[in-house]
């Protein structure tokens, strides 16, 4: 059987995964998933490589991994096909085949990632996985006009905590970011070109302070120029985030 | 101690409560809240009255009840010491203290239900036990142009599964219909004086057979005027259905 290189599509709530990367028997979501490969193809090598390694309670709606493999299934129905042998915290959204040089974190351009506020008085039930919780009220105008300084091309050094190699840049451009109320729903939209190590958590923690008054909008340039992680917000709880989409030079999935 | 009548604002995942109606020991909302309460108080004969008897997997996020009790908790501190004795799928969001003939049930006029459809090819993960998966797309303008037929006061018996006592009324009234579509997620949202028995999940499957082309908007009179059930569309599984609100003549908690 000819060998051919998939680029899947994947959706998982992270709540009951110890995040994405494999680490011997944990439930992780990488091992989850090259499990059910290998059940659904026989091969029993295959490598999984992922865009994005999410941590534990992170989820995910549109992240890419690619896989080289000989599975005669078409890719139209490898979605179908797949999802039968994974649980239902995770399933392929799609497949499609792509070039055998297609990498799947080294050739992206960007992503997605949201971050959920729940603000309230007494603590989330629905959406207790799917968001953090922000007892009392925020000034989200003075969140926004924190915005514009975060935006663009910056030294995001004080927006990683330290567990990144100390000789990569930490030079990232963020293209968009954007907060969304519905309701009791606060929802922080980032978009750009790559990120630090917890770097769209402690933007997240830091827009809280703005909005509790702890750190004022026109504190951001300081912040940024000091390089220094101690001056930025906190580091947001997992569940609030999810991976939304990862970005190619070509349209892979056609808008997933 | 004084006996007071207390209203009480209640929010649960339904995914794994056997819905709210205590039937023994089984889990059910209503039990897992007077167990609750009774080991706050030390009160052993506690009755909760519901404004509502969800089904087995249906969520609240304003479920309203009513309760006697000597608990010399002050209202406002009750979510907090409440919250304390119950699980992470339900929570008391507010409590005031009302009226000793209020009943939550009896005194209600009305509610506001969703009911969210997923539409994908694939199967929901992040948002499985929140939404009812509709594989393909669906002619949301048709949706919209059988909503109006829908709206109003009419005879809702092709609208009941057949639990509901036959010499009770069937005439509702339908103040609001409305589709809202974010994403891949449709809430259909329903504000009404009265509800029969599953009568907004019938309600979402008629919607969807229109969406889906097997029914036509215009068919709509007919179906009610028919009262004949196996005319309307199908029961809507219930992890989609969430009672959002209940109202009353007065604002019982000012917005909630």
């Amino acid at each position: 059987m000819e060998i051919r290189r998939l680029a899947l599509l994947i959706e998982y709530d992270g709540a009951a995964f110890h995040g994405f990367q494999e680490q011997g028997n944990i439930r992780t979501v990488q091992k989850v998933l090259t499990d059910a490969l290998t059940e659904l193809t026989g091969e029993s090598d295959l490598e999984v490589y992922s865009s994005s390694r999410t941590d534990q309670g992170v989820h995910a709606r549109g992240l890419v991994c690619h896989v080289d493999t000989a599975c005669p299934v078409p890719v139209e129905r490898l979605p179908m096909a797949l999802n039968s042998h994974l649980p239902d915290d995770l399933a392929l959204i799609k497949a499609v085949e792509c070039q055998p040089d297609f990498h799947a974190r080294h050739d992206a351009t960007g992503k997605i990632y949201t971050y959920r506020y729940y603000l309230a008085s007494a603590r989330p039930v629905v959406w207790r996985n799917l968001a953090a919780h922000v007892f009392g009220g925020l000034d989200i105008a003075a969140m926004r006009r924190a915005i514009p300084y975060l935006t663009g091309t910056h030294d995001f050094h004080a927006f990683m905590d330290s567990n990144n190699n100390p000789r990569r840049s930490t030079i990232r451009t963020l293209e968009q970011l954007e907060l969304q109320i519905d309701g009791q729903m606060l929802t922080l939209v980032v978009r750009g070109n790559g990120f630090l190590y917890h770097m769209v958590r402690i933007l997240a923690g830091t827009l809280l302070y703005v909005g509790q008054g702890r750190l004022q909008p026109e504190d951001l340039p300081g912040i940024l120029i000091a390089r220094d992680r101690r001056k930025a917000g906190k580091t947001m709880p997992p569940q609030g985030l999810c991976l939304e989409q990862v970005f190619y030079p070509t349209n892979l999935f056609n808008g997933g």
